[in-house]
């Protein structure tokens, strides 16, 4: 494979003496810069990332979402038990229930599908920031710059996949408007599931203890990947063999204790930290509020529907945990945000630099009412966001109108060229498209989407604009549209609305399906809304790209980028914190902790077979060296957001100690502020890993694939 | 004074070489058989108490329920927020609202009564055990022996205070049926309210923090005693002086910091650490839900009563804070008896105590079926106790029926010769008796009455027997009280009322209002409860007294007596704890902490007046060596329960380092059991109280007259 590193572009990223050591979420070829020698770090960058030879990253790769790590010559990968939700959930049944009991496979035989899983491993990237801009000039309108731009990215993107065959080509945006790079994957379509502790343990805690430390969650699953016989890859077919990863992580059995130094590697999502204070006021006032109070509504009345019904609740479970993790994690971030008047912290660091480019006049015709102009998108966002929240909302929260909402836009799209398309139209992403569309098809549960669809309604109806927009109103005023609708709808056979996807716009506008004519009805209004947000796009990427230069000018330093869903590293140390007066919290939680806090009713259930190990005390090879007990969490002030989830947790020697999971509740607002005093990560301690999969429950077999003595 | 100690009485209470050191509420006179010298203690045992001369103990005093010190020569007491709460309430109207903004009297002139409050000081105490236990012998039934005992101890008490003119006597059961103890207390009719903090501050957290550490509560307060010009004890008159404590306690400003030996003395009221299995059994599974369950709906009631009008908020204030406050201890208690498996582990030990009793043929004879019969009592106790519960709960929630039921005992009562009544309505009692029922009837409010008495009746059919007792299913059945009884009833003038406590039960009777009325009807099934509740007295008294004798045999030491609203001293340090896995809670707050606590909404407001002097850094000479933040709230590891509010926490050297007022959240089961690793009391800081007193609220006369620089 050939490999391209780009050390000019990592150069610019980075400038160390500046930085401070424990904030960032660094691109791979800086760590060279950090210093990591003198903090603990026992691997050479070159160790770490190489070009040329096999290193330990050839050892990690994004599992959909999240990160995982290869622990054997035989594709076995190590993530979460949340990341691999989804695949428990979709071969769960009320009758053979693995969410509930866990899934745990005696041989390569019994390893399930996970369906609508794909594993990338990163092979390769280069600066492309030259070639993506020159399809913008300084005349365009803010709509044009945006699609030209877009149009550009899939070019390059088409084209690179073209030149490697079987791999994946993405365009990442590390700098808004800016700075563009592209990375190319090899890319596992075949996964499998091989062992999920029971939710009772991998979600231990459940939604109350999720973003809060101290935390007793076993929260990691195994997974493999598997390739076709001659190596190439492949959808899911018996036939197929495990995946051979060029290099996988060493699973060291003595974990990490306090004070060890510790990295990650793995796959952060967003964050916002080079973003405006208007920004943060839209969300801290508008986004984040919404979001909560939608989410909350969603959440009960899917509890409502599911509680007598384990195969309702089954259909629920990965949607509303997804909900569940995002409300309480907006709920911390407006915590944070209030409580740390970030905002008003972020607008004093603007006035500085208002300040510094008034001082020139160069500067200041240049970038004198860049902030302001900025502070004008934010605000006009503002203004319409309710509406456009909701109709956004309405198509997720409602499966029915949502199914038929991608029916339709992919028919209109598909008459397009394919690099006028939509992304998820386009013909490299449309099996993925169709898949997750039947996907979520399957969770869909008449009672649960009437109720979404009234309530949905009613919040659309309170928002002023949706009352003059004639679509919208129409689709408001419409009695039609109800109860019968689910019934009369042809969406209940996977094969006829696979069938839908190969439809004409005209064709599907002939369909006689209430959902469909209701999703039509509307579609001028989803379309107009899709063009307001490139023009949106196109007037930030500008801004924000203007907005770089000039800090970088101030601050006479280069930054890191906000995370981007790219290959990062992040370091520091198992260390404890202070939440708050009179309380610190150390770092490493016990076996003995989660038998306290087991109180028999969910989310604090344990499985009686570990409550009879910890009475026997059978703990041999897993203890912690001083609190005398197998430890379950670490607690650790690496800089992660999500994306992260999965993510390795490697010492020093780069040995796999633990598997990142979550933040504490303080570190929500990481996503928008970093500080040492509270920004702190939450993995699973290896020790519980292998004791609950070799001593619980029996599955030497993976003890002894990954080399564990 | 003739003060007559009782050493035998308290050696027999301790043997201290077999007491954990920091477990008990210690009679004072065992001080000097601590060894607490070598524990921190620089005053000898009689510096503290000394019957002959004056001492530490002449310095604390009883206030209602709580503790409170005399810190001034002129009778200025401190106590809690919480405790002087009735005053201020009482004080309280919408417009001139003492609760919400503070009462800071500028004078002595300024100072007001505090209705119903009454100080008392221990002056002595003697054993009087065989006197009253003579008035028994083994030939009497259960009832008769409960009558016996109390008919004698009233015979006692009575004659104490004739012998002892304005002085008052009350005999305190140490050990159930066993032993009797006669204390003598100067007894202070006029209090008066000197200085409360803003609820902000003296109830910062409301019933959030309540039970919680840490804790940022300012719950402190002064009130004084006052007394004829004479000297002797006095209704409130505004001719009056201050009261001359023989001695008072001395204030230090230093506080107290981690590792401090520390001691309290005050007047703890109830514990049960001597009680059964099978008493714990029903707390756990019978009463305390019940009183979670209905306290819960009543503090919901008053809440949303209160929503928009300040007047009723202040009429149910000071009910809502009492039910709150027992509501979320008995939480705590329900959790940590469950968590901690303390039913099982007392049904061990006495599992133990049989096999012991069976191993020797006569005490198999004497008390081999004494455990059975006190389970026997519980069980029986259980089956009836939702119907007796919400009964005895049906005229404390409904105020009107309350009100009516006092009168019509009174009357009945009266009539009896006066040792032969109620003991509330001895002639010795009987006015304040009197002033506590025009007092609640004060904050009687119709709506929220009207919603308690449908609930109660509500809830009373949802017992069985309800419907079997004749007058009950009568009382349920009739429909005419509703609505118009509250227009109806003569309930609106308080000499009217006051008139009726002088009438004969005849004469009641014949008046024509719909709650005496109701509970004429009612009372003979009260009637039949107060003789039952006697007859289970009785046949405790008689078991316990056994009890205690055969675990004195078996354990081959004795106890410190269960807490029972008498005078006692508890020592032990300043000190952290681990209240879960990963967790540790430091003893010290701070004012920063307060700060990060704010909100702006209740219960975290904080006065403007105290954000400006943290902004400005204002603490000179109240900083904390080590946190350098003004200090808030201690904790340290001494044995305390309800009565202990507002108790002194002293230094080594009998100095004033703090005022007590809650215990940790794991500490609500000190009543039921002990134990080092989570038993905690909670106290405001000396250095907050005079910092908020002297520098916010600039009442500098109240630390002259303490004497702080």
């Amino acid at each position: 494979m050939n490999r391209t590193p780009l050390v000019t572009l990592l150069l610019f990223f980075i400038a160390l003496s500046q930085t401070q050591a424990e904030e960032g979420m660094f691109p791979i070829s800086s760590i060279d810069r950090l210093g990591l020698s003198e903090k603990g770090m026992q691997l050479t960058a070159s160790q770490i990332f190489n070009p040329d030879e096999t290193c330990l990253l050839d050892g990690i790769c994004r599992v959909n979402g999240c990160t995982g790590s290869f622990v054997s010559d035989n594709g076995l990968i190590i993530t979460n038990h949340h990341c691999a939700y989804r695949a428990i959930q979709s071969a769960s049944t009320a009758e053979n229930d693995w969410l509930k009991n866990g899934f745990f496979s005696q041989s390569r035989e019994q390893e399930i599908p996970a369906p609508g899983y794909v594993v990338r491993i990163t092979e390769s990237y280069r600066d492309v920031s030259a070639e993506v801009l020159a399809a913008v000039d300084d005349s365009m309108s803010a709509t044009d710059r945006s699609k030209a731009i877009e149009k550009r990215r899939k070019e390059l993107e088409k084209k690179a996949e073209e030149e490697n065959a079987g791999m994946r080509a993405d365009i990442a945006e590390m700098f808004t408007g800016k700075t563009y790079v592209l990375f190319l994957y090899t890319y596992i379509r075949d996964v499998r599931l091989v062992f999920a502790p029971p939710s009772s343990v991998g979600n231990f805690g459940g939604a109350v203890d999720n973003w809060e430390w101290p935390r007793h969650t076993g929260d990691f699953s195994f997974m493999r990947a598997y390739v076709a016989p001659d190596g190439s890859m492949a959808d899911y077919d018996k036939a197929n063999v495990p995946y051979q990863p060029k290099r996988h992580i060493q699973v060291s059995k003595a974990g990490a204790n306090e004070g060890d130094f510790v990295f990650l590697l793995g796959y952060p999502g967003r964050t916002a930290r080079h973003k405006t204070a208007s920004f943060l006021e839209y969300e801290q006032n508008v986004r984040l509020p919404y979001v909560v109070d939608l989410y909350q509504w969603q959440i009960a009345t899917m509890d409502e529907m599911s509680k007598n019904d384990r195969g309702v609740a089954l259909k629920h479970s990965s949607r509303k945990q997804s909900l569940a993790n995002v409300e309480k994690r907006s709920r911390g971030q407006l915590k944070g945000l209030r409580r740390a008047n970030i905002v008003a912290k972020r607008r004093a660091v603007e006035s500085q630099l208002q300040n510094f480019i008034d001082s020139s006049p160069d500067r200041k015709q240049k970038y004198g009412s860049l902030l302001k102009e900025l502070d004008a998108v934010y605000s006009e966002l503002g203004a319409t966001a309710k509406y456009r929240l909701t109709l956004n909302n309405l198509v997720s929260a409602c499966r029915g109108l949502g199914l038929a909402y991608t029916i339709y836009d992919a028919a209109v799209e598909r008459a397009k060229s394919d690099l006028d398309r939509e992304a998820a139209y386009m013909d490299r992403n449309y099996e993925r498209t169709v898949d997750r569309a039947i996907l979520g098809w399957k969770d869909w549960h008449r009672e649960t989407d009437m109720q979404m669809l009234t309530e949905m309604k009613r919040r659309l109806r309170k928002t002023g604009p949706a009352n003059s927009a004639g679509v919208v109103k129409a689709f408001l005023d419409d009695e039609t549209l109800g109860d019968d609708s689910f019934a009369e709808s042809k969406f209940n056979d996977e094969s006829y609305i696979r069938s839908l996807f190969t439809k004409t716009a005209d064709e599907i506008k002939a369909i006689d399906d209430p959902f469909l004519k209701s999703v039509i009805g509307l579609y001028p209004e989803f379309v107009r809304l899709r063009e307001q947000s490139k023009e949106i796009d196109g007037r930030l990427g500008r801004l924000y790209g203007e907005l770089i230069d000039v800090k970088q000018e101030f601050q006479k330093t280069s930054f890191v980028p906000d995370a981007n869903g790219t290959l990062r590293m992040t370091y520091g140390n198992v260390k404890g914190y202070s939440p708050e007066d009179a309380v610190y919290k150390s770092p490493a939680t016990t076996l003995r902790g989660v038998i306290e806090k087991t109180t028999g009713e969910e989310p604090f259930i344990t499985p009686d077979r570990i409550q009879e190990l910890y009475e026997k005390g059978e703990f041999e090879g897993f203890l912690h060296p001083t609190l005398n007990q197998v430890p379950v969490a670490l607690l650790y002030n690496t800089d992660t957001t999500g994306g992260n989830s999965g993510s390795p947790i490697l010492n020093g020697r780069g040995q796999l100690v633990g598997v990142n999971f979550d933040r504490a509740f303080e570190a929500t607002i990481n996503d928008f502020a970093w500080n040492e005093s509270y920004s702190r990560s939450i993995g699973v301690d290896i020790r519980y890993v292998l004791w609950i999969t070799g001593k619980v429950y029996q599955s030497q077999r993976l003890l002894d694939e990954m080399g564990v003595e």
